[in-house]
């Protein structure tokens, strides 16, 4: 397929998917806290560290009164996509737990489509959880306990429902686990047979620090489309300012669009770099979800059509909804939001 | 003791609480909804409907993406006098499950000393949970599976917590069921016999008509304090408008605090009636737990020797911070904002 284009007036509609992604289903419990609990729990303060079981029920042992809410950074994406109107399926492991129907609930009532595939010795992991630590300046830490979202393999792949896809986006923690890792390259050969396009989001500096070369080697030929952070973009390059990574990510040839928070987004096209600023929030809460839901705007205006430059406003209008509250997931109706910010969709 | 005063200094404060309520113990699961879904779900619109677990698995099926967060009036109430400063103690029924966890591990993070009776005859039922549907005019509608919390009975009741109250909190709600309106009317016996005060929140117009009689009788000589909004003290009363339920409400002579939404509340107090306007909020989002929190502020005010105008200056503080966000329990430093407000704690 042609990046930005609907399918054809006429085209079977029910069996199009705008985009499919892949990712770790997780429920998220939020709680707000202060910097020095962060220092005592021994968590780095911005990032996301993976945590076994009995680690993450010691943190939640430590945890101030919580929010649960269903999270998962592709999970958030495909959910905010739905929200804009757009079509989107999803692919990842849940356990046969109460979190794991809290996750099938919402996803499904999001409007996203889901075939969980519930393994049953995954019940002993239980259903992945994230423990969101939200500090004063609205920046969050996170403890992941990826539970049965780490035993998906090639084999669990829902084939049918990635070559349904129009376009594939992938997320990057997921190449933490080898059998998710093979499962991901295996979702993109689907979606190249079937013409569709690959996107990949970097996740977390730290992520790519772990996976830099092979994350390196799927922007030659594997990738179309590169979501990324400040500094994922800087560590993907071992650049010296972000800046010299734009001048990298533009050799690569890749559409890749940079978050810099409040300081907007950067979109780096074959035709040049266009810069969009971020989108007035009232009061940041809490940032949980801002590159996941930025990736979901950008994405609906990338396979319905939009210019660059409209589809980084559009995915700077669903960031700007997501941080407004606590939790990953859009509570408001975006389509309304662009529609009231002069973004028709 | 007398309404309104702290212990005398050098009194022993780890044994003495400022509230203790008694209450359901919930989880909500609140989603956002449009009115004409209500209609075609067949609930009455800002109402509390008790559903068996089937309609609430039934309504969950039909309810959008959810956010789930601890609940139960009494527990709000006490979450919010512990966020505020204050000492309180809660009693409630959970089972064993992983709601009962949540349920457990927020009220004792929020600094609420609960000691939960894990009956295993309550494990069919669950842990009590609350669909709560919130309409595009921050109004909340909910249907509301009590489970393991119906099972309390006089037996169940931690005496020893019950004594150490200044005040002992009723919900209203709890009415409903013969042996947990037992158990509550040996808290009140408990409370009278240690010399504490007893509040009363009426909870829902609905189950003030349910046990009408009961309510005015509990008037005369059992209750200090009541707690009520407009069309709950207009039906306790049969009045025919809400300045008619002033009038009865000050011949009972008990100190009340009536809340009016966004029209402020009403003191009325042996001394005279006292309106105080509502706290402006920026944008309402959900006015679940307005009335549980206003209670919160209401009584950290009575029990520190605060003036009546001053105690509902507090409660609307505290009401406005909860209906600017999804869920019932506070999420902002609560004395933090009293401070800024010029209302001193």
């Amino acid at each position: 397929m042609v990046l930005g284009t609907k399918p054809e007036a006429g085209g079977d509609e029910s069996e199009y998917l705008d985009v499919v992604g892949v990712g770790s289903p997780l429920v998220d419990v939020l709680s707000t806290t202060e910097d020095s609990r962060l220092v005592e729990l021994g968590l780095e303060k911005g990032s996301m560290t993976l945590v076994d079981l009995e680690a993450a029920e010691r943190l939640y042992g430590a945890m101030g009164p919580a929010v649960e809410v269903s999270g998962g950074s592709a999970a958030n994406t495909m959910a905010g996509i739905a929200a804009l109107g757009g079509s989107a399926g999803f692919v990842g492991k849940v356990a046969d737990d109460p979190l794991g129907e809290v996750f099938i609930h919402d996803i499904r009532a999001a409007g996203v489509a889901y075939h969980p595939v519930l393994d049953p010795s995954a019940g002993d992991l239980g259903t992945g959880r994230c423990l969101v630590f939200v500090t004063g300046d609205a920046e969050r830490t996170m403890a992941t306990h990826l539970g049965a979202a780490t035993t998906i393999t090639p084999a669990d792949l829902p084939v049918s429902l990635v070559a349904r896809g129009s376009l594939l986006y992938l997320e990057g923690y997921l190449w933490d686990l080898p059998p998710a890792k093979d499962a991901m390259r295996r979702a993109i050969e689907v979606s190249h047979e079937n013409d569709g396009a690959v996107a990949l989001s970097l996740s977390d500096s730290f992520c790519v620090e772990r996976h830099r070369r092979e994350f390196l080697d799927l922007l030659t030929g594997e990738i179309d489309v590169l979501f990324a952070n400040e500094d994922e973009i800087v560590a993907l390059f071992g650049a010296s300012s972000f800046e010299a990574a734009l001048d990298d990510v533009e050799e690569t040839g890749v559409l890749a669009a940079l978050t810099r928070g409040a300081g907007g987004s950067v979109v780096v096209t074959p035709n040049g770099v266009v810069h969009v600023g971020a989108t007035p929030v009232e009061r940041v809460v809490d940032t949980t979800g801002a590159g996941d839901l930025f990736a979901a705007g950008f994405l609906y205006g990338l396979t319905h059509g939009m210019e660059p430059e409209a589809c980084a406003q559009l995915g700077s209008l669903c960031a700007a909804e997501v941080i407004g509250h606590l939790g990953a997931r859009p509570e408001a109706d975006l389509a309304e939001l662009a529609e009231a910010a002069g973004l028709p969709l």
